[in-house]
């Protein structure tokens, strides 16, 4: 895993990816699939995301204030899902699914070595947490495998399905206002 | 435009499209282009996004309390770049880009025709706008176009470049946790 500057969030958050995300709690380990996210600002990275007390990463959450947003691709497509239908209640998911778990330098919670893109967050703000469940982290570190070959993020349609991402379109010589943010 | 129920929003925002926002202001119609966006829950529907006072339509949206999140297609990228590139302060964007107005049925943001969905909303809570522009809006009426031939979505890569949406992996039999929201 390469580190970028986490400001560079956005450019992984913004075309919303499912992602996956892992916690650390009372030494255990887990991860849940997530599908509602955004980004809230660049800099600092603020990200928002729901995560419901129906997840058992709720708690973890609340408790440690810590975890990783990691990004997988279209090769995991099942494997997402699959840890969507099962709790960590009950399953060690990292085991189940043969996931691999990387030390992170920030956060207590590990990043997933299968994953293109692995997020370091700590939440900045719960104000939200009751009426919504809506957490607002920031990103503290951000790590993207340079070499692995399929680099395809899977968009979630809600019930179900995925589009993978397709063609790109480069348009950041067109993007004058907002020219700041492109390369 | 085909009215589906307002509770399939998650269906359309969750893979994450780049949308435009219309409003309506004294009378005035307005349209900007955002990335940062999310649902906050299936039902009621609730969307959370970023609209900051750098952008005409933060006015409008405080004011009228309506917008309306209109779902463009791959034909449309260049235009979706040039509304952001410019301020409804001095522009009118559906003449500048040629857009089409068609009246919503709850609000008086109009309809955006050349679109693929349009999401009548409403504001339902602005606690956290101070703090960091996040309206969280509550979908009320959802139209999809049920004969355009374009169906495929772009998801902003937040540098000006665009994902458009590829293959699609239908895994909702899969799906067991969350069986009563596929089909």
């Amino acid at each position: 895993m390469k580190e970028v500057p986490a400001f560079e969030a956005y450019r992984q958050l913004e075309p919303g990816p499912i992602v996956l995300v892992t916690t650390r709690h009372n030494g255990k380990p887990n991860i849940m699939t997530m599908g509602f996210h955004m980004m809230i600002q660049h800099a600092p990275p603020l990200i928002g995301c729901i995560i419901g007390p129906w997840d058992h990463s709720h708690c973890a959450l609340r408790a440690t204030g810590e975890c990783v947003i990691a990004i997988p691709t279209v090769d995991l497509a099942e494997t997402v899902v699959d840890i969507g239908n099962c709790s960590g209640d009950t399953v060690d998911k990292f085991e189940r699914f043969g996931l691999t778990q990387q030390p992170a330098r920030t956060v207590a919670a590990p990043l997933i070595k299968e994953c293109l893109v692995n997020i370091e967050c700590r939440v900045a703000d719960t104000s939200l947490v009751e009426a919504y469940n809506l957490f607002i982290l920031e990103a503290e570190r951000l790590w993207i495998d340079p070499i692995r070959k399929e680099r395809r993020t899977l968009h979630h349609r809600g019930d179900g399905s995925f589009c993978a991402d397709g063609d790109v379109l480069d348009l950041h010589e067109r993007m004058v206002k907002w020219r700041h943010l492109s390369r």
